[in-house]
């Protein structure tokens, strides 16, 4: 935008061509839209240089959906099946008895340590290649319990304008996400436009070494090198893109720490929540949810005037439309 | 370029305005030249889309100087130094002592053990943002103990030249380094064009917390978080990128790995080494120096046929002018 474009003609021009089609007019679409007209304005004074337009957003809850569970770990509920043949000895050992019952009581009572066996086992033992075509074969079938849909097709069709929107004014979109790095980028690239280099996420440790046909190799360990949750999120921010980011989003605690970080810089800040609100439409949950549990986000956000979506009145459409 | 456009039209326009000026003719330059040439041809049985476009540079002795020492480790002698009035006890205690005395003998006999010593006392205990200050105010000021010129213009103007060529060419560029990606971070981007998210090197533990003003603050521990140097490079490309590179230049064995990975993909790939044979100009060393030891993967790259640059003959200037 040329420095002197008048901020009523550019009100205009965002009028006439909504960038933000699906989100409703609202606090928190003109807090979008205002942020970026600023932040983009050449000689104004909150302009922020391309380089330094960096946004990052949580993945599960903010730019898909995580209910009843997050869907990496229902991909390893499916993958135990998957591979119960090969294992016959996991019909009685938990907690591979409970995922192959569907004992979901079961599953619970062996608890996190329970859950993370299932991920070492299902995320472990095998070449990032063999992993990553275990994720692309599972999102090519898998559907959803209750949606019926492909997790794929489970993102949030406003947040996907917004990717594009802050891309189309300069900005490199991050994912910064508790989810595992290697399970997210199969398919952030085709369905966020996020390259691989621009996920961040939880790893476990992987090796190198020569395979067995004298090419090289990453074997993926059953042990977890780095948890980007809570505050692993502002310390994965500052490892992997190096520079503070000016506008986050999250939905839940354990984006906290990264609301924090973005806003405790200097110049134009923007940190923005998802609160689930729509029952109807997608899930209703926040302070009590064992998953996605949003209570001193939203109290530290009120707070101090972060922008709240509530998903019921501030998004127009939640998912996109089907496939045909 | 369009398909059709022939190689030999396209030698010519190369001919005339060379992307390459301080690479002399010779087999090297031709095969990047060749590489770039046929990755980027569209329709072309070697087409490689942009996104994939992924090239990695080892920096110490690949992208700048490294002799008598890392320049980090320069770097962490004068922190030493400049610290020293805070720090009365370093007078009698090793390695500090060594340091401050100018005894290099004494420091060998503290061995590696040392060497972490003193990176820790400079690299840790303190903000990440205090630490980019020094680093920032030690770049500004400091010399060359023999080439008496300021650290940041003892990077080679060949790979300058290159890195610009890839970018142009629709490439990425990343550097990967067993230097400290705090460290290099903080000149990359003005040097060499390489913004921070794209640069990839060893780590020590940083701490999110809030500080005493009530603002976040990362905290950087004295403590190492993860090598990457030799088998550790293809791990940190694979955590940090997530694809594998088309194009990756090294100079000593501890890039071995990397090259290995990178040729280790399908579709066409291109592994480069910088051979340090010019004793009048830079330095001249390889299998037995202790600084960039270059023996097995010299070996390994004449068997298999990367491509060894020899500094001597393939470059026809070796650092940039000095700035007025």
């Amino acid at each position: 935008m040329a420095a002197g474009f008048s901020l009523a003609a550019a009100g205009q021009v965002v009028a006439q061509t909504d960038p933000l089609p699906s989100w409703n007019q609202g606090a928190a679409k003109t807090a979008i839209l205002d942020f970026v007209a600023k932040v983009t304005r050449e000689g104004g004074p909150d302009y922020v240089k391309p380089a330094e337009r960096i946004a990052t957003f949580d993945n599960d809850g903010t730019l898909w959906a995580e209910q009843p569970a997050y869907f990496q770990l229902l991909f390893a509920f499916d993958e135990v099946k998957r591979l119960a043949p090969q294992h016959p000895e996991w019909k009685g050992k938990e907690p591979y008895r409970s995922v192959l019952a569907g004992d979901m009581k079961g599953l619970a009572a062996s608890g996190e340590k329970g859950l993370l066996q299932l991920v070492a086992a299902t995320h472990g033992g095998m070449t990032t290649e063999a992993f990553e075509k275990s994720v692309a074969d599972w999102l090519a079938t898998a559907r959803h319990p209750t949606k019926k849909r492909p997790y794929s097709e489970l993102v949030y069709q406003p947040q996907l304008e917004l990717l594009a929107y802050l891309r189309a004014n300069g900005f490199k979109t991050f994912i910064v996400s508790g989810g595992g790095v290697e399970f997210m980028r199969v398919f952030a690239e085709k369905v966020y436009g996020i390259p691989p280099e621009q996920v961040v996420g939880s790893s476990g440790v992987v090796k190198f070494a020569i395979g067995p046909d004298g090419k090289p190799q990453l074997l993926k360990q059953a042990k977890v090198e780095f948890i980007d949750d809570g505050p692993g999120k502002p310390v994965g921010i500052n490892r992997f893109i190096g520079r503070r980011p000016i506008l986050a989003f999250g939905n839940s605690d354990g984006d906290l720490q990264m609301l924090q970080y973005t806003v405790g810089g200097s110049g134009p800040r923007l940190a923005l929540i998802v609160h689930h609100t729509d029952a109807e439409r997608e899930w209703a949950y926040d302070r009590k949810s064992s998953i996605g549990k949003l209570d001193k986000a939203l109290d530290e956000g009120r707070a101090k005037g972060w922008t709240i979506v509530d998903m019921k009145t501030d998004w127009k459409e939640v998912f996109p439309p089907a496939r045909p």
